[in-house]
């Protein structure tokens, strides 16, 4: 890359219905452009990536602007200010914010917020970024956990099922994570505090939750949907509450075509015998309580109470593999690349 | 009958997985007995009859204690007091209660509430009994509806929904039931003032509701589930409360059998990004506030403000069949057997 022009990656075709694939994403070069008044040039240092940009890129994510065929495909990222005509900002400041998939992105400097001091830059886009957000908000006015609650976890070694976890212990619940393969479930019960981990790909969940939440689950945080979410509503206690905060169960099917989903989860009519609630979390709908969550998750990483793991590649170029391998479980931690040093 | 023995009817099998059916039930001839300290006896006028004493004969409703085969059906029923040994309560006493399906229950007086003044005997089985109870106790605590909330009922022409559709009303709401037939949409619509029904036997669902309900479904009360629900839950509005409260597409499975049970609502995850609650609604769980709901149902219709329907059907000898006839659909309001004059 010279200084004239930078890389891009723009969106080539939806997928709807099917896997994520490299022909989904197109790299392009294009100009630099200099900061007008008010605006920033940045470099970008770290993306960070989510299945939800899947169903950004579908056009079903009815929360955000549609992504026009051949537009910059849409994102998070760290960078540094390169050259500012904003007056909060200055070249070098570290910042974040919507960059979008390209190395050079041309920014209004209100778009952008400083990297908090005394954390690795790469937290704003983990565990104080989206993730650790939702986590925080949609526990707290959603999961309502009390203390005592049983708290059970689907995707629990994931970025924000992690941090779930975490500040349920530190409500003073007991907490249940579901994670694929052996590293993970004893990451969550000998890093993280957990107090039980299910691993479902060789453990039987329902049994497993039978052993571990005798009482019932007073809270359960469901990211994948499917047989897990099914099974878990088979033991909800009265008055449980479910947060549905993702369904990565269901990503690569056609949500413009119902009937092509899979079917929901047949054990829903539980929540009449137990009163239970089932909820959606969708974090735009909180935004004004973004600073409080900030503040509070930044307070707890700086005292060492909340951990978090992250899962960095390298290179630009690798951004469209970075995210297709979310759907593989693959990642162990949250998905960063690294773009620029 | 003569006055030395009474009719009951008994619970002869489980009807599990299947529809209910007539060998269900037996009918015997048993001793009257006279009432000890604390005891009355009572000839049954009417009885109530729900789709939920299906579940009960099943030993799937976690709320009640399990009933044994060869014990009386339970249920409840008017009836006017025979001989008392209970301080409040005198020979020719109108009283309500868990009589079973029995034409001379003895019972302990503590258990009988002494029927309304002012309104028909039957109605403390109806409109002021489970029914009305559900719907105004489902509607104000789950439910939560606001003025100008666009509130959508199924199985709105039954006992519950009519009832829970004229307290939305009340309550400044703008209401649509579905319910199935000309004459069930028309009584909706003429006499109970809702705002539009949909016919399920004629209509298409989703379209009419596109129609109906062009800013979304702000509260839905089901009784239904099935196809109806999953439509419903298309048409969220971003806040959206889903009352739980039946599932009669449901009830002809076999609930110990998980995999057996129909399918979940496929668009469960429009909770996600509507922020939608779905809740259950069980009346055991709000005992605390039965006096203030009988209190105000009994003044709305007092006062000619809540329009209610009994279909009475006669003979103690009918009533296996009028249970199964409510899942035909082939009653048109509450559901009620007259046994004595």
């Amino acid at each position: 890359m010279n200084s004239q022009t930078h890389r891009q990656w723009l969106v080539a075709d939806r997928p709807i219905g099917r896997e994520l694939r490299a022909g989904d994403f197109h790299l392009v070069e294009t100009p630099v452009v200099q900061p007008s008044h008010g605006e920033v040039l940045v470099e970008t240092l770290y993306l960070a990536f989510d299945p939800a940009q899947k169903s950004w890129m579908e056009n079903v994510a009815n929360y955000r602007d549609p992504v026009a065929l051949g537009s910059m495909m849409p994102g998070r990222g760290v960078g540094r200010v390169l050259a500012s005509r904003h007056p909060d900002l200055a070249a070098g400041d570290l910042v974040h914010g919507e960059t979008g998939w390209q190395e050079r992105p041309l920014m209004q400097g209100a778009g952008l917020a400083k990297v908090a001091q005394g954390v690795p830059p790469t937290a704003v886009l983990s565990v104080l970024g989206t993730t650790g957000k939702t986590a925080y908000l949609g526990l707290t006015h959603v999961g309502k956990p009390k203390p005592g609650d049983t708290v059970v976890i689907s995707g629990a070694a994931g970025a924000t099922g992690s941090v779930v976890g975490q500040i349920a212990k530190l409500a003073g619940c007991r907490v249940i994570g579901i994670a694929g393969g052996t590293q993970k479930c004893a990451w969550l019960t000998d890093e993280l505090g957990f107090d039980g981990a299910i691993d479902y790909k060789a453990e039987k969940i329902r049994a497993r939750l039978r052993e571990l939440c005798p009482g019932g689950i007073d809270v359960m945080w469901d990211n994948v949907g499917g047989d897990i979410l099914n099974d878990c509503l088979a033991r909800l206690a009265v008055g449980a509450r479910v947060v549905i905060c993702g369904g990565i169960s269901r990503y690569n099917f056609d949500a413009r075509n119902p009937e092509q989903m899979p079917p929901g989860p047949r054990n829903y009519f539980n929540v009449v015998f137990t009163g239970a609630t089932i909820q959606g979390f969708l974090m735009n709908h909180y935004e004004r309580d973004y600073p409080i969550a900030e503040a509070r998750l930044l307070a707890w990483v700086r005292e060492g109470r909340l951990k978090y793991k992250e899962d960095i590649r390298e290179g630009f170029e690798n951004a469209p593999a970075a995210l297709m391998g979310l759907f593989a479980g693959g990642n162990f931690g949250k998905q960063l690349l690294k773009v620029a040093n």
